[in-house]
C-alpha cells in the first residue's frame, strides 16, 4: 500500500474554518509543501527541518488510526498539510468511504492529483500577495478540471490586507462558479504565544465591514473559529 | 397588499449563526411570539409591551427598505422574530425572489404557513426544555411538510445544560434526515451589558467536548458568531 508522510492525526474535534465550519472531523495532516507562505500558521508540516517529527505511515495505519479516534463512528476526515495534493491519498478515501466516511481537503490548487474528483468536499485555497507566492492559475484550473466528480468544490482566500481584498475580488471574478469564503488573516501564529482575540474579531469586522460597505455578497465571511477557542494550540 | 408588523430592518451584515453562517444577509424582524422562552434575546420583538415601537409597513414598503440597505444587489434575506410565521411574507417573498434575492427564515415550527414552501431555507428551531416551552411535535410536523418544495431545511437546537442535550439527540432521532446544527446557550441577554467572551467560548467548548466524546458526529457544532464579535448589540 502506499506509504504516507504524516504530521500529525487528531480529533473529533469541529472544523473551525471554510465550508465546513461546526462540523466534526478527524483531520490528518500531511508533511511537505511546495509553497513557503509569510504567514503559514502549519510551519511544522511545511518545512523540511520538521522532518524528522514526520511519521512514515501506511495507508492502513492511517486508516486504522482514524478508526480508533473516531469511534469505528463515521464522520468527516479532513486532508490537510502542508499540501496534502503532493501525495496519494486515493487509497485512503476508498478504504474511508467504503464504510460510510467523508473525505474533506484543503490545498491550494498548486497540484492535481485524480483522487480530488473522490472527495466529498475540496476547498481550494489560492493564496494572495500578502503570502509572497504568486498563483500559477493554468495549474489552478488544472485542478478544477481534475476536481470534476467531487461533491462540492469551494474557494477560500486569506485577507490580510487591501491588496489581498483586491487580488479576491478578481479571483471571484474568474471563478464565479466556485462557492467563495473569505477569512481575516491572522498574522498571531506562534503556537507559543497566546492570541489576542480582541484583535482578531477586530480583523474580522474589518473584512466585513469592507465587503459590505462594497455590497459585495457573494462570499461569506467567517473566522478561525479553533483560534478563537484555542488560540495557535496544536492538535485541537 | 399585506401589512406587516415590523420590529427592525437591519444589515447587510453576515449571518451569526446556524447553516448560513458568515453568509451576507439583511435581517427583517418581525414583531409578535406565540412562545415566551425563559432566555429568549429578542424580547423586544416578543413582549406586547414593545408593540408600540413596531411599526405597521406595507410589503412595499419593507421590500423598499431591504433594496435601499442593500444597494439593490440580490443577497439573502432572512425573516426572523419573533415567530414570522404568524405573519403572511408570502408577497415579500416574491417581490425579492423576482429580483434575485434569496430569503430565509427562522422559526420554532409551531405554525405552519403555506410560504415556508418559498423559501430558500427554512431553519426550524424547536426549543429544548430550559426554555420552558413545551414542543407540539405534531404541529412541528405540519411545518415540515408544509416546507416541502423549499430549497433546504434544517434544524437548530440551542443547548443550555445536560437536559436540552438529551432532548437534542431525541429530536435528532425523530428528525434524521433533516441537517442539525447545535449551538450553544447564552444566558446573557441583556442589551446594556458586555458580555464575557471567554464564558461563551467555554461554553461551546463544553458542547463540543460532550457531543464528541458521544461520538456524535451527526450535527455541526457553531456559536453564535455575532455576540462573540458584538455582544448582544442591537442593529448589526
Amino acid at each position: 500500500m502506499t506509504r504516507l508522510r504524516i504530521v500529525e492525526i487528531f480529533g473529533p474535534t469541529v472544523q473551525g474554518e471554510g465550508a465546513l465550519i461546526g462540523e466534526p472531523t478527524v483531520f490528518v495532516r500531511s508533511g511537505g509543501c511546495d509553497y513557503r507562505c509569510s504567514w503559514c500558521d502549519s510551519m511544522h508540516a511545511v518545512d523540511p527541518a520538521f522532518r524528522a517529527s514526520w511519521a512514515a505511515m501506511e495507508t492502513a495505519e492511517v486508516w486504522a488510526e482514524v478508526q480508533r479516534l473516531s469511534g469505528n463512528q463515521p464522520l468527516t476526515v479532513s486532508l490537510s498539510g502542508g499540501n496534502p495534493a503532493i501525495q496519494d491519498f486515493a487509497p485512503l478515501i476508498a478504504l474511508g468511504q467504503a464504510q460510510g466516511y467523508r473525505f474533506a481537503c484543503e490545498t491550494q490548487g498548486s497540484i492535481a492529483k485524480p483522487w480530488l474528483a473522490d472527495l466529498d468536499t475540496l476547498v481550494l485555497s489560492p493564496k494572495p500577495p500578502s503570502s509572497g507566492e504568486t498563483v500559477d492559475w493554468d495549474a489552478f484550473d488544472i485542478c478544477c478540471q481534475a476536481a470534476r466528480g467531487a461533491g462540492a468544490v469551494v474557494m477560500k482566500i486569506v485577507i490580510f490586507d487591501d491588496a489581498d481584498y483586491a487580488w479576491a475580488r478578481a479571483a471571484a471574478d474568474r471563478y464565479p462558479h466556485l462557492p467563495l469564503y473569505l477569512q481575516p488573516g491572522n498574522p498571531e501564529v506562534d503556537p507559543d504565544r497566546a492570541v489576542d482575540p480582541q484583535r482578531l474579531s477586530d480583523r474580522l469586522l474589518w473584512l466585513v465591514d469592507k465587503t459590505m460597505n462594497d455590497n459585495w455578497f457573494a462570499p461569506r465571511i467567517l473566522p478561525q473559529l479553533h483560534v478563537l477557542l484555542w488560540g495557535n494550540k496544536r492538535g485541537v
